[in-house]
């Protein structure tokens, strides 16, 4: 059972997640959450630029565990991107196109024009990017193509979402998941002295999937 | 010279870049157009709604323009990929991360929220995937591969827009550019008999840039 502060909480970052920070009133979040106006105020004394940065931050820690979940539940590295597009591609069509990365929209508003959310969404992001770099140095490549890796991850899932949802097609998720098997399994080659290893002996699931 | 209906949608298109579709106004876009109220709906009798389409198509075609010209301009494909990441990096580095994908924010807020425009969203990335796919099969790729690839590159491209803008860096268009290089050149290694190239008979390039 959510206490009164979470329900405004989660019902701030469901209502961004569909329309946005510009799309989202005081109004629609006391109405989802249940909490009256004066509630919204006595927990979130800021306002809107508060509530919205708290949900944010709600959303952006719930989704990376989901997607460490997803690799981490897979054998090898190659197998948990798959596993992170193909999850993602089937929640979007569940959904009808509905449900992708909670702070995107957000992320894009405000970039250009509220320097406070900017910096969350910013925080956001590169704590999926420790995480996702993480995860490929574990895989045995060096800290800076893990790291280049790890970042060429979160933005091709996130430029996915904006081609799956535009034209309601798991079509960009598929091809995204491909391309950056490609590109990981191209560095783990390169990351082995030349000739001790061959495209073909990088971890069990070369050549699966295509 | 631009007449007044093209400085209406000119107004609107830069409007919409910056603050989303949630985020202007017709009167901004009355100000910044410098027509009258009257004249808007002179020239676009239903609203908001038509301008912004007609904005998003003016737009996404003169983005699809500048795109052509950069990876035509190059002596082969992976010149021309590594060229639109790197154009991509400087244009955000020299607007201090404003200038970027003059669709994706709009193509986010209105995904779930209004499918007049959905569509029109829909319509633009299409016509920008069919030209990059176009390149890619004329660089030697079977139809399937090149438009998988073609749509890997637009849909890099938008995420690396979202977490360069974000992170205010120039990292993930980087990241995103190698990655969508490293997955060409894999696919176009494939695309051979085997043995009859090798990894580094492709193109002059090849080992650039890394």
């Amino acid at each position: 059972m959510m206490d009164t502060k979470e329900r405004i909480v989660a019902a701030t970052a469901e209502l961004m997640r569909r329309h946005g920070y510009t799309g989202t009133g005081l109004k629609q979040i006391s109405a989802e959450s249940g909490a009256p106006f004066g509630s919204l105020y006595h927990h979130f004394p800021d306002g809107k630029v508060e509530l919205a940065a708290v949900a944010l931050r709600w959303s952006g820690a719930g989704y990376q565990l989901l997607v460490e979940a997803v690799i981490d539940g897979e054998a090898d590295l190659i197998a948990g991107i798959r596993a992170c597009f193909a999850g993602a591609a089937e929640v979007l069509i569940a959904s009808d196109y509905a449900d992708a990365c909670p702070i995107e929209t957000v992320a894009l508003e405000v970039a250009s024009t509220n320097e406070t959310l900017r910096v969350v969404t910013a925080e956001i992001f590169n704590q999926w990017i420790e995480s996702a770099s993480s995860r490929f140095e574990a895989a045995g490549l060096d800290h800076d193509t893990a790291r280049e890796l790890g970042i060429a991850f979160i933005g091709a899932l996130e430029g996915a979402f904006v081609l799956s949802r535009a034209l309601k097609s798991p079509e960009p998720m598929h091809a995204a998941g491909r391309a950056v098997v490609d590109a990981t399994e191209a560095a783990l080659v390169r990351s082995h002295p030349t000739g001790s290893i061959g495209p073909e002996g990088v971890g069990h699931s070369s050549g699966l999937g295509r």
